[in-house]
């Protein structure tokens, strides 16, 4: 599991940092990084909580923002207790663990990234991240802690990890209907051309076919291809 | 999950009986028994653990002997974190939640047992079950507490027994290493003040989360990553 790291975002308690570094490491999981953690780092609380997790793991790296912990990681996933009104798809820890095999496989690092103990992650804070995971509980009693939640996703990915099933993955987001995506795509060829930026006419359809497949995968919705289409009215006035 | 049970046998802490309370009602158990709480029954520890818990599940029930616990029940798992040399089937947990499906379904009473903190079950208690089960964590790091084992369970009881609609797969890409994509959405933040995009400075951090959620979402390639710069430099040179 050396590809896979667990970071903490702005950690409260530092019992919850050693119960989750105990956790993570039940499921083999070592690489433990923290982000403005409001105690400092190391904690005496939280080594009184790891049953001896920091002594078998690397050394725990400290950030002063998660955009400077997430440098080297392919994939990074933003644990959440609730939706947010942003457009990401959101996966149960399962479903995210198994979506993972085929990257993991490949040597992508992923990063699995919790919020403060109560507020959760900024809005800035996902939007660095591809996708969400939520666990899904009893409505009826919602409330895991911190350890809680590094333990059950720890432990799904383990087990997809392990197991290494294959599963199919696809893109879930809304995008908006193809003819405003399409009203975008050929605006921004014909400023292109306008901008000289074809200097091989052989390469254009190549390069206007990774163009699209940008776009397209996203899922871009109307409004995100509204705020495109501002963007190169900036640059083309 | 009203047919699932779990029976905590001889527990010693009252804080270990709230966290399994806690745990199990977070994935919609709330039967609990105990079969000769060390401290007596109430226990203001098991409650201050709970997390409110026992306000929502109905009463818990006292025995003095396992035997006396699992009358009405008819299949019983003993949860071990180490195989005794007895001949009985052992399941991980995964396994075991979905053999569990076919006999829940058709209304069959399940329990859960888990032993003491350190000694774990007896070999008589396990003698009086059908089938063993274990979580299987890192070889080199095996540390789950009493607390931590009955969450998973009843996570994965959860994901067997109840409906499993949803299905949210993610994106399947090769994303460029994180770092590659600050460098063009920095750049582009750049570019766009240089050219007046952002009328109002209130909208403007929301402007530029929605330009990184459409870009991180995608997942994008370095070449792709590549494209965009050279598309920023033909707008801009």
């Amino acid at each position: 599991m050396q590809n896979i790291t667990v970071i903490l975002v702005q950690p409260q308690m530092g019992e919850n940092i050693g119960a989750a570094a105990r956790a993570m490491l039940n499921f083999g999981i070592s690489d433990l990084r923290l982000v403005a953690p409001r105690d400092g780092w190391p904690n005496e609380r939280a080594t009184a909580m790891a049953a001896g997790a920091f002594e078998t793991m690397p050394d725990v790296q400290v950030f002063d923002g998660l955009k400077d912990a997430i440098t080297d990681c392919h994939i990074c996933m933003a644990t959440t207790a609730r939706a947010r009104g942003m457009v990401k798809p959101v996966q149960t820890a399962h479903e995210a663990a198994q979506s993972s095999i085929a990257p993991y496989e490949s040597g992508e690092r992923i990063a699995l990234i919790f919020g403060a103990e109560r507020a959760g992650l900024s809005n800035d804070d996902i939007a660095l991240c591809q996708s969400m995971i939520t666990i899904p509980t009893n409505p009826e009693f919602s409330s895991l802690n911190l350890g809680q939640g590094v333990l059950l996703i720890a432990y799904e990915f383990w087990q997809a990890l392990r197991d290494k099933t294959t599963s199919a993955p696809s893109c879930n987001n809304t995008p908006a209907p193809q003819e405003k995506l399409e009203g975008f795509l050929s605006r921004l060829e014909t400023e292109l051309e306008t901008h000289d930026f074809f200097k091989s006419p052989d390469l254009k359809p190549t390069i206007l076919r990774s163009v699209r497949n940008m776009f397209v995968r996203g899922g871009l919705t109307e409004q995100e291809v509204r705020t495109l289409h501002g963007i190169l009215s900036a640059f083309t006035k």
